[in-house]
């Protein structure tokens, strides 16, 4: 890409410098809040529209209770960057909405603007950030970069909601199982479909039901069948071709409804397996022994449409059985309802009888997905209760991130025409920190970070092995000497604008979710526990800390008690 | 649009037939579970594939705690049906993500898929529904409707979920209020955003902030200017053009900065108003100032940023009596922040004293707006608290349904080639009702409905004044005798398919509104109420009851206790 940037003059244009638009057609520059446009135009009158102003996006908690927050939206955020431009009917529209005394040159400027004097710093996609210190600090004309809030705000928050969201079910899980997204008919609208798919993978997740997602993201697919698959099956009868090739190409079996019939007689024939069910459902045979004609590899059966250990498990394992014959191994079943630890180590006793009754080798191993509401807690509580899953397919809760439906983040202007600016509130924590600042993560000697300071833009930054001395922002009682190990700094240039600096690519999908799986290991555990986990700190420099204070101080209203 | 249909033969035959295609363009058939796929390629395998299903959509719970729901999405599914048809490059990524051994006719036979052969009955959008009752009930060859099952799904899972969480928003705040959705910047992504807009304008909502929903909907947009506005000015001197013309054209006040101030003056010089504030911020009051230069007829100012009372209102106050002057009046404020209740109280008072006290009439009445994290409970307790706001911006848990963030909205097959099919399950609720069913809403004397009746779609329709046994689905000891003074068939056929029925229209976003209001007004008030409110009864006739059960048995596996 940047490549591309040499070549073609400036990159962002508005044309894109060769980067594709947003995924969502619908990230539009009118994708914002009306008042963006009444304070761009109320800039633009005032003359004030090109003093350079500097915005700090940034959260004050983090989310579900916890005490971490995974970074992302940010190559959504760039491609609308890169492609924002007015239309001439976008222009025509927001001539409509605002006041006809408006003036016509407002509307000439709006057909000029474009974001090639604009400037992105941001932390990297998918890492593990915390509140207060700038995710992205976005530099430039005022009137521009107040356009650009909100629906950079917009593609932040919610990317940033699910992917913490993923991890958390991830860390819950553990690294062993497969995580499947099977969110998308819950989500709210079709791109918080497309985009939890993204982000839940992002954070950790294997595999996505989401079709599209799976398209326009390269993340892998899984899934299935469903209840009403099962229950569109009469009986055995209605299949019509019954023939199977064996795997290994050499025969074909003229009648593979028999073969399974044959091994649900003798399953239930079985003296280990005796009296565990009776007869199981037809239709539930049927279906299973159809989806296995259709798909002999990829045979994966939901077993809980009639009842799962008297009717489910054992017409699969006669369905898996039969295929076992013609050399195909079956991968294995879904439980959707009940007590699913339960049912977990029933049909896994179940496979293991069948493997030793019947010397089927790895026939114990069978795969067992679990679905249905599944949550941080309920994986919790099935690690408590033992179970013998391999796979949860995971929707509802994960993708409209149900414990906690929305992140905060905010977009607060730290600095116009080099002169800082603090937001003041009643409310400590919705005080903003004033200037343009650098941020960095400190490491200790295991190599996890120690906590994040942020500084002025001009101050020298903190060095490996030289002590500093780490403040909170608001609280003066609280400070901390650090010897850090390793220094990060936590910003880079996303988007350069007309500064000079190097861009920073922007990684496919894949490595931003290792990257995101690499970080949360470099956190210290107790920071990640669900239970009571210990807050990460961030600070200010000395410095910092005395002008934000020298600065309230200056700008507060002072009481008159009477 | 009927006019279309009967010259261009059969609507929605792939290319729409002149309906347009849902409002995100990213709604496409892929926008599906891949076990959509895997089942139609294993239902097109067993030849099944064109048995005609009938499933219905519904969901089990009302949400937010409440005993209603309004029923959203319908136009958008209808949009999507219309236009449902693979590109090539949608089936080559089928055929990618398929196994290898799946057979090339599959691919022709979804080359041929559209929704000519489907049919669609809905009830219609904006109407108030309740747990069980089909919203919609979807017919066709059953590999088709599966594909459309996750789409629909997500099309009208959050749609009903927000459009039911404005009304009861509305409901809270009361119809004299004007409600404002706010929520674009923390929705769950970019199309949470333009959906949430939409559908809370439809549950009652007055106006949005988001432009791109203005302009795809319609819907009326508000907004004025944020924090950063106020602390991007830095004093009056950076007024440049100072000038206004009055209102009615007939002069220019060259100097609008000194009215402003001396109009500072004498409020603080007030004998009424006088000690309630000392020095006022002039940051605040050049922003003030400087954004009724360039919105004279819509000034409303955010007063917020330094200290309501002490800053914030006086300024406010300066600059609307100037604009008084020039024959202008100001629109009002916006509190974001603090005690709203108290702040609108005290901010009224002051409006008041200035009305009284420099003889403007009407002063006393300048409109008071309320944001920050709004919610029912705050909206509540503001109530009970009592208060002075006109009007309230609404954001975050309004367009998250942060209090419940998404409705289970279920798709069961309930019919295959004429079969009734049920889905069982060890809990009750989950229990599907099986049949293809009519639904009937029965209203009593004083124009309340008093409940739902699903009957078998062979039965004759419930008479209004015949008495008629009603039973509840499940509950055998559940059953009212009912003599109705109304009957509403609920289920419209939104499209028709090869029926010949005729196709119901799908009116304008404004009417679908209008009719959702009315709507829940006739809803007894008990069903309504937020505290305890009484569940409305959903029932089934006595024939169908008895089939159920009849089925039920028939399906459900019997025990062997040991």
């Amino acid at each position: 890409m940047r490549e591309m940037t040499e070549s073609n003059g400036p990159v962002g244009v508005g044309e894109g410098g060769g980067m594709p638009g947003p995924t969502n057609p619908m990230v539009t520059p009118l994708l914002t809040d009306l008042y963006q446009f009444t304070m761009a135009y109320a800039y633009w009158k005032a003359g004030k529209h090109s003093e350079r102003a500097v915005f700090d996006l940034y959260f004050r908690r983090n989310p579900f209770g916890g005490e971490y927050t995974v970074f992302a939206g940010l190559e959504e955020c760039i491609r609308f960057i890169a492609n924002f431009k007015f239309g001439e009917d976008e222009i025509s529209f927001v001539r409509q909405i605002l006041p006809p005394s408006c003036e016509d040159g407002f509307y000439d400027y709006l057909r000029g603007v474009d974001c090639s004097d604009v400037e992105i710093y941001a932390i990297p996609e998918g890492t593990v950030v915390f509140p207060r210190v700038p995710l992205m600090r976005v530099e430039g004309p005022i009137a521009i970069v107040q356009l650009l809030e909100t629906p950079i705000l917009n593609l932040v928050n919610y990317a940033s909601l699910v992917t913490t969201n993923a991890s958390r079910h991830r860390s819950v899980a553990g690294k062993s199982k497969l995580l499947l997204e099977f969110g998308l008919r819950r989500a709210q609208g079709p791109d918080g479909g497309i985009g939890a798919s993204k982000y839940c993978y992002m954070g950790g997740f294997d595999a996505t039901s989401n079709v599209a997602a799976g398209k326009v993201f390269g993340i892998p697919l899984r899934g299935t069948h469903s209840h009403a698959y099962v229950s569109s099956y009469m009986s055995v009868d209605e299949i019509l071709d019954k023939s199977l090739r064996s795997s290994d190409g050499s025969s074909t079996c003229d009648d593979f409804v028999s073969i399974v019939q044959e091994w649900l007689s003798r399953i239930q024939g079985s003296n280990s397996l005796h009296g565990a069910f009776g007869e199981t459902n037809q239709s539930e045979l049927a279906a299973f022994t159809s989806y296995a004609l259709a798909f002999p590899t990829n045979f994966l059966a939901l077993v809980d449409t009639y009842d799962v250990m008297r009717s489910g498990v054992p017409n699969f394992c006669a369905v898996a059985l039969a295929l076992n014959d013609l050399g195909y191994k079956a991968i294995g079943i879904r439980l959707d309802s009940g007590d699913l630890a339960y049912l977990s180590c029933e049909s896994r006793k179940f496979f293991k009888c069948i493997e030793e009754e019947f010397g089927i080798p790895g026939f114990g191993k069978t795969n067992i997905t679990a679905s249905n509401n599944l949550n941080e807690e309920t994986l919790d509580a099935l690690n408590k209760q033992g179970h013998e899953l391999d796979a949860f397919g995971i929707g509802t809760y994960l993708v409209t991130c149900y414990a906690q439906a929305a992140l905060g983040c905010v977009f607060k202007l730290v600095e116009i025409n080099n002169q800082p600016r603090i937001k003041l509130s009643e409310d400590v924590s919705k005080v903003s920190i004033p200037c343009k600042k650098r941020c960095y993560r400190l490491y200790g000697k295991e190599g996890f970070a120690l906590l994040d300071i942020m500084t002025g833009e001009n101050e020298s930054p903190p060095k490996v092995g030289e002590r500093i001395l780490c403040r909170h922002p608001f609280n003066e009682s609280k400070r901390a000497y650090v010897v850090p190990q390793r220094v990060d700094d936590l910003l880079k240039c996303y988007w350069p604008g007309k500064s000079g600096k190097e861009r920073e690519e922007l990684p496919p999908l894949k490595e931003v979710r290792t990257r995101c799986i690499k970080q949360l290991e470099q956190v210290r555990p107790d920071h990640m526990r669900r239970l009571n986990p210990t807050p990460y700190k961030v600070s200010v420099s000395m410095e910092l800390y005395n002008f934000i204070h020298f600065l309230w101080l200056n700008e507060a209203p002072v009481g008159e008690l009477q």
